[in-house]
């Protein structure tokens, strides 16, 4: 399928704000969602940005059903590992429904690997839910590894009223 | 105890080396530290950095036995959640042993969340290797939870060979 690759502006904002949305839907999580398109403008495109992003797009006359030419994205953005260093961690990566299996995913994933290459990054990182089957063949046929599984790593969180006790000083 | 917690410069790189293979070597990984004094100088110092870091020190006269008054540390970077919008991630969290107990790890935790807070962060985010017992319970007590284990979130990773596959085109 014809389409391309290219490096997100603040125009996009709005698709990738609805496709958020699509995403978070599949993950069965959409009310967990509290960005709006204005956020990722703030966000994502002022000085040091807290994301990058970029976007599969298809020609007019291979438009979705809803008439959308940006069909997939990902988000991703520089970290950086004590041991290792630079690397670059993929937040997102998704494609709509219906323009699967034609390796725009692998087009996205490779887009940001050349990216942190570039960067000098020596690793890509990201996350995928364990009940995501698919996803996790995927990338594992992609020669990724399972850092959770294989090495024993939580991802941990703090937030809301946590977050604030524990910038007063803790528990 | 008497400690003061502030920002770390360039100055405090052979420390924080030195402080991250003390903390591999707790972690049984020793080997896996690719990153010297000179990369942390480079990624962490110079226009659009890597990573920031914050530093726990002591005065002079309550040194370690091998004389360091640099006795803690911590790494963290902003990151962003396509749901939550900006996060912070701290990437280390060390004391050393003969410093630990004394509220140094909760204080240095506390100013990565402080500095969170004040850039806008809603999450903090880092990760726990399972079998780090002590760790965990100390981050659970201050309100943190467990991605991976209440949600299912793996941590995957591509290097070396397969992400080079990758950015050429993937699998």
């Amino acid at each position: 399928m014809e389409f391309t690759i290219r490096a997100a502006t603040l125009e996009d904002c709005k698709d990738i704000s609805r496709m958020i949305l699509e995403l978070a839907e599949y993950e069965k999580v959409s009310d967990q969602v509290k960005i709006a398109q204005r956020d990722l403008e703030q966000d994502g495109f002022s000085k040091n940005p807290f994301f990058h992003g970029i976007i599969a797009e298809v020609p007019e006359h291979l438009k979705s059903k809803e008439g959308h030419t940006k069909v997939g994205y990902s988000l991703y953005f520089y970290t950086y590992s004590s041991w290792k260093g630079r690397a670059v961690y993929m937040e997102d990566l998704y494609v709509m429904p219906e323009f699967r299996g034609k390796g725009i995913g692998k087009a996205l994933m490779s887009k940001v690997s050349q990216l942190g290459l570039a960067a000098g990054c020596t690793q890509l990182n990201f996350t995928v839910l364990d009940w995501n089957k698919s996803s996790l063949d995927f990338y594992l046929k992609q020669g990724c590894w399972d850092v959770t599984s294989d090495l024993g790593y939580h991802c941990m969180r703090c937030e809301g009223d946590a977050l604030e006790h524990l910038a007063q000083g803790g528990l």
